[in-house]
C-alpha cells in the first residue's frame, strides 16, 4: 500500500529537497516521512526530476511499484555501483542454466533407469546421488 | 573492449549535450558516436551528471563495466517504465523456483526407482515423463 503521510509533516523527498510539501506532491504517497533513505537512494542514482517525470509517466495505480522497482534498482547500484541490480540478473541466469542443466542430468537418468539400465555405474549419476541438491 | 573514438568526431555523450568532446572526456571511451541511442538511453534515465559522477567513482578498468550495466538498466526501464530490470529479476526467480522444484520432484522418483518403486503409478511423474523439460 502507498503511504498516506499527507497529514503534518512533509515527505522525505519535499524534506530532503527542502521544498514545501503540497497536498497533491507526486512523492508524497511513496515516500513517507519515516523512510528517507529511500528517497535519498533514488535521488543519488535517479535524480529528483528523472523519479517526477517517470512517475507522471506511469498510470497513478502502477506508481508505487514503479517507485519500489526504482528503490530496488537504486539500492542495488549503491551496494555494487559497478553492476547495480545487473549483478543479480547474472547470478540468476547462472543458476538458471545450472538447474537447466542439472535437470536434464537428472531426467536422463531417470530415462535410463526406465529402460532397466543402471546408472549407478554412471560416475555423474553416483555424483548427484551422493552430493545432488535433493539429497542432502 | 572500450572504444577510443576520441579522433575528430565528439563522442555521442558530447554530441548529445552539444559541448566540446575534450581529449579527457570522461564518457568518450564509453560512448562511441556510432552508438547515440547508448547515451541517450543513460541520459533520460539517470542524468548525465548521475553517470559522470558514477564514472568517478569507479576503478578506470571498471568503467566500461558499470556504463554496460547502466546502459542496459536504461534500456530496461525504457522498455518497461514501471519494472525496468527489476522485471527480469522477477521472472528470473520464478523460473529458479520453478526448475528446483522440478529438480526435486524428478530426484524423488530417481530415488523412488533406486528403491525399486514404480514410480509410473505417479501421475505427477507420467506426466514429467510425458511432457518434462528434457523429453521434449
Amino acid at each position: 500500500m502507498a503511504s498516506s503521510s499527507y497529514s503534518n509533516s512533509p515527505c522525505a523527498a519535499c524534506k530532503f529537497l527542502r521544498r514545501k510539501c503540497m497536498p497533491d506532491c507526486i512523492f508524497a504517497p511513496y515516500f513517507p516521512p519515516e523512510e528517507p533513505q529511500k528517497f535519498a537512494n533514488v535521488h543519488k542514482i535517479f535524480g529528483a526530476s528523472n523519479v517526477s517525470k517517470l512517475l507522471n509517466e506511469v498510470l497513478p495505480h502502477q506508481r508505487e511499484d514503479a517507485v519500489n522497482s526504482l528503490a530496488y534498482e537504486a539500492e542495488a547500484r549503491m551496494k555494487d555501483p559497478v553492476y547495480g541490480c545487473v549483478g543479480a540478473i547474472s547470478v540468476l541466469q547462472r543458476q538458471v542454466i545450472r538447474l537447466q542443466k542439472e535437470l536434464d542430468a537428472t531426467n536422463a537418468d531417470l530415462i535410463r533407469y526406465a529402460c532397466n539400465e543402471m546408472p549407478a555405474a554412471n560416475p555423474q549419476f553416483a555424483r548427484r546421488m551422493g552430493h545432488g541438491r535433493g539429497f542432502l
